[in-house]
C-alpha cells in the first residue's frame, strides 16, 4: 500500500530499513552490534532526528546549522555517531525536495554552513585523514575556514577525493543516485536493500574502511563483494569475517540510506 | 546519558525497544518475523506514529480522537494493526503526563471518544468476543453507544473482564504500573526488558491469547513461562514453540511498552 508520508518520514523510513536489513557485511543489522555501537541505538538515531529532518523540509535553514541540529539530536546516546555521513546525505536531498534539488541548494552553502559542519563534526568521531590540514581537531581550523572564506561546499570538495560522502556534493550525488537505480533493479523489499548493499560495495571502495584500516584491506573487501555477487563466496561467512576484523562499509551504508531515501520517492515499495 | 525527551519521543522509544528485545516468547523481535507482520512493520509504526502522540502531549484532544489518529496513521503499511492496544496505553499516558494524569483523563472520555474508538477499532483486526453486544463489525454498535450514552471509560470497562488492557482504564494502569516496577528491579537496558516480559507473562494470563486460541492455552503459556523463571524450561525454546503455534502474547507486549513508558520517565535506562 502506498504511504502518504513527509520527506522527513521517507528519511526516517530510510535509516530504518538500512539498518535492519541483514545480512549485510560488517554493519550493525538486524542480528549483529558492535559491543559500543547497537541495533537500537541507530533505531534511536532515527526516531529522534526527526525535528532536524521537519526543519529540513520546512525550508529556510542551513544546510550546516541543520546537519549540526541532527548530530545535535541524536548525540544523546551512548552509541556514539551513528549517522553523521547519512545526514550529510540526507539533509540535502530532503532541504532540496530530490538530487537535483540537493545538487542546487549545496552549491548555496556559506561561510556560516561550514563552521555549523565542524562544529556537527566535532562531536563525532569521524575520522580525516591525520595529515589533513582542516583537521576537525585542530581549532586552528575555523581561522582556516574564515581566512579563506571557504564554502561548505568548498569543504565537500576538499574532502572529496579521500571521502566518498564528501565527493557526492560534488558530482550530482551519483552514487546515491546509483543506490537508488540498484535498489529499483532489486525489486522490492528488504531483499533488495541487501542485493543493493553488496552491488555497491562490489563496486566501490569504502572510504570509511580506507581511513580505518587502509587501502589494502578496502580493496580487498570489494573484491570479496564481488565474490560473494559471482557465487564464489558466502554473503553470511563474509559478513562474520567483517564483524571479527571490525571492518565496516560504513560510508556505503550512508549511500544505500540515501538511495532507500530517493528510490521510496520513486515509488520503491519496502513493504511486500 | 540522560536524555531530555518529549513525552512523544519517549512513547516511541518505548515502542522501538520492546519490539527489538530478544528473545520474547512468541511476538516479533529482533529474530523472529511473522509472514504477514515483520520488524519493519513494527518500527515503520514507531516512526510514523508521531503526529499523534504530538497531539497528545499538545493537550486539547480526545482521547478517542488521538487513538483514532495513531492508528490511522500505521495502519499504511502492509504488517495490519501492530499497536492497537499499546495506543490504548501510551495516548492517555502521554495525555496524562504519567499514570495519575491518566487515571483522571480516562475518566473525562465522552461518547464522542468512543465512536472515535470504533472508528479506530474498525481500522483493526483486533478481536471480540463473538458473542459481544459491543461487536465493533456490528454497525448496530454504535446505535446502542449513542442510545445509551456510553463514554470511552464506559466502553473499556464493559471490555475489561475480558481484555487487561481495557482494565487498565478502571485498575489504575495496575499492570502499566507493574511492568514499570519489574523494569526498575531488573536493572537497565535489553535484558531487562525481556527478564521483565517474562515476569509479568509468568503471572497475568494473556487476553489476547485467550480470545485467539482460548483460556486453557493461555493458561499454559503462563505455566510455562512461570518454568522459565524457574530454570526449568528453556526461552529460546519456548519462544520457537509459541511461534510455531502462532501464539504471541500481545498484551503483555503493550503492557511492557506501556511499563518502559512510565520507566524511562522515572529515570530507568536503556542504554547501558
Amino acid at each position: 500500500m502506498k504511504i502518504a508520508m513527509t520527506r522527513a518520514e521517507r528519511a526516517q523510513l530510510a535509516m530504518m530499513l538500512e539498518v535492519c536489513a541483514y545480512p549485510k557485511p560488517g554493519n550493525v543489522d538486524r542480528c549483529h552490534d558492535y559491543d559500543d555501537t547497537r541495533l537500537e541505538h541507530f533505531l534511536a538515531s532515527a526516531l529522534l532526528v526527526r525535528p532536524a529532518f521537519n526543519h529540513a523540509e520546512e525550508g529556510g535553514h542551513g544546510l550546516g546549522a541543520l546537519i549540526r541540529e541532527a548530530t545535535s539530536l541524536t548525540s544523546t546516546h551512548g552509541g556514539g555517531n551513528t549517522h553523521f555521513g547519512a545526514y550529510i546525505l540526507l539533509i540535502p536531498l530532503i532541504a532540496g525536495g530530490g538530487i537535483d534539488g540537493a545538487t542546487a541548494a549545496v552549491k548555496e552553502t556559506t561561510v556560516d554552513d561550514a563552521l555549523d559542519f565542524y562544529a556537527a563534526f566535532s562531536m563525532t568521531q569521524v575520522r580525516m585523514h591525520r595529515t589533513d590540514e582542516l583537521d576537525v581537531n585542530d581549532p586552528a581550523t575555523l581561522h582556516v575556514i574564515r581566512d579563506r572564506g571557504m564554502t561548505l561546499s568548498d569543504i565537500m570538495a576538499h574532502s572529496a577525493p579521500g571521502d566518498m560522502v564528501a565527493r557526492e556534493w560534488t558530482n550530482g550525488f551519483a552514487l546515491s543516485r546509483r543506490a537508488a537505480d540498484l535498489l529499483h533493479e532489486a525489486g522490492c523489499g528488504r531483499h533488495a536493500i541487501v542485493e543493493a548493499f553488496v552491488r555497491l560495495l562490489a563496486s566501490e571502495t569504502d572510504t570509511f574502511i580506507i581511513k580505518k584500516h587502509g587501502t589494502e584491506v578496502a580493496e580487498r573487501v570489494r573484491e570479496q563483494a564481488a565474490e560473494v555477487l559471482a557465487g564464489t563466496r558466502n554473503l553470511e561467512s563474509f559478513d562474520s569475517d567483517c564483524i571479527a576484523a571490525g571492518i565496516n562499509p560504513g560510508s556505503i551504508a550512508d549511500m544505500i540510506i540515501a538511495g532507500i531515501y530517493v528510490a521510496l520517492g520513486e515509488g520503491w515499495e519496502w513493504d511486500c
